[in-house]
């Protein structure tokens, strides 16, 4: 059950579109980033046609399950069905937690991106399984992530609900990993540390190992 | 059975968003529309938060059943599973029509927009109930409806399939209903014609008007 113990799963979260880089398919940036260890993989693919999606997204998918870990699909939870994909991860402008639940069915997990403490109250309203906090730094990734928030939220929301899982998100590179776990969050979740590196398998490598030391 | 007699159904096709347009909300809109006869209606809103869509495409769902008029949503499945949709429309880079079947089940209509000949086939293969081709005259409602195609693919495609219910859409305003149904579709899809419409009883009726009478 992935549900369970997700704040172990969310040590190294990688999120990443269907676009190539440094001469990598997207399918083998997933690979080497599973052999280094990343423990959860969302599909955030915003521009692609949905029949490409779906046929991209697949092999993928299916890699994730090989190694035994979450794959998840942002804001389409009709694709998440699709690809039967272990959960969703929706923002605020998406489908509420709540109906995207209603949608996977209740051994899903449900992520929900927080920017402000309203949000994030929303979020805990609405069955976030984890919350996705930030944008932390400032980040070139997500054009509308908003102004970076810095770990200053994270402090906040483990005073307040000491259990809820989550993940900063926003322009964490190595070396940045470990604030973000002191200051509250259980892990990082990454596009270009990952996506944009030369070695992701050596990136993700690093990146765990720094956010479990941080722990 | 809405998948039965479809062609009869597409008549007049109202396709909408969530604005408010002549000092009435969209639900006011929907209303006066199938008091004036509309045959088939379409949420088409790309722009509000998802939680807003399903607040406020509620009642016209239901508006929607009371009539016995089809209601259809555009692109996203999981929207169209959460309100109870009889069906859905996508577009070329939306999912394909067998995707979106799959999840709505086999009763679901599934509407699938084409521009081209190629298109057209591409619909026919992914199980199309019924084609929406366009855009036919120049429309401002639709950023990426691409150039006006005119009524001729609709001639050719009636002399191929002869039997695939079909609607024009684009840019279809009153008096310019008959020439789209002469030329081999069912009916037409309109926005603005109603939406933006002082009267969009009356806009419905005369289009009615005007498509039975070409029929």
């Amino acid at each position: 059950m992935f549900r369970e113990n997700l704040q172990n799963r969310l040590a190294v979260y990688l999120v990443m579109g269907l676009d190539a880089y440094e001469g990598r398919t997207a399918l083998e940036t997933a690979k080497a980033a599973l052999e280094g260890g990343i423990t959860m993989l969302q599909l955030r693919e915003k521009k692609a046609p949905l029949s490409r999606v779906l046929k991209e997204a697949r092999p993928i998918r299916e890699l994730c399950r090989e190694f035994g870990v979450p794959f998840i699909v942002n804001d389409r939870v009709d694709v998440a069905l699709l690809l039967e994909a272990d959960g969703v991860h929706v923002g605020q402008d998406d489908l509420p937690g709540s109906e995207a639940r209603r949608l996977m069915g209740k051994d899903a997990i449900v992520g929900i991106s927080a920017g402000t403490m309203e949000e994030v109250e929303w979020a805990v309203q609405n069955g976030a399984d984890y919350l996705g906090v930030g944008a932390i730094y400032s980040t070139l990734t997500k054009g509308d992530a908003g102004e970076p928030i810095g770990t200053r939220l994270l402090g906040q929301i483990k005073q307040r609900w000491s259990r809820i899982p989550m993940v900063g998100i926003g322009g964490i590179g190595h070396g940045q990993a470990a604030p973000v776990v002191a200051a509250g969050a259980d892990g990082v979740a990454v596009v270009s540390a990952i996506v944009h590196s030369r070695d992701p398998r050596l990136a993700a490598e690093r990146l765990k190992l720094e956010v479990l030391g941080a722990r």
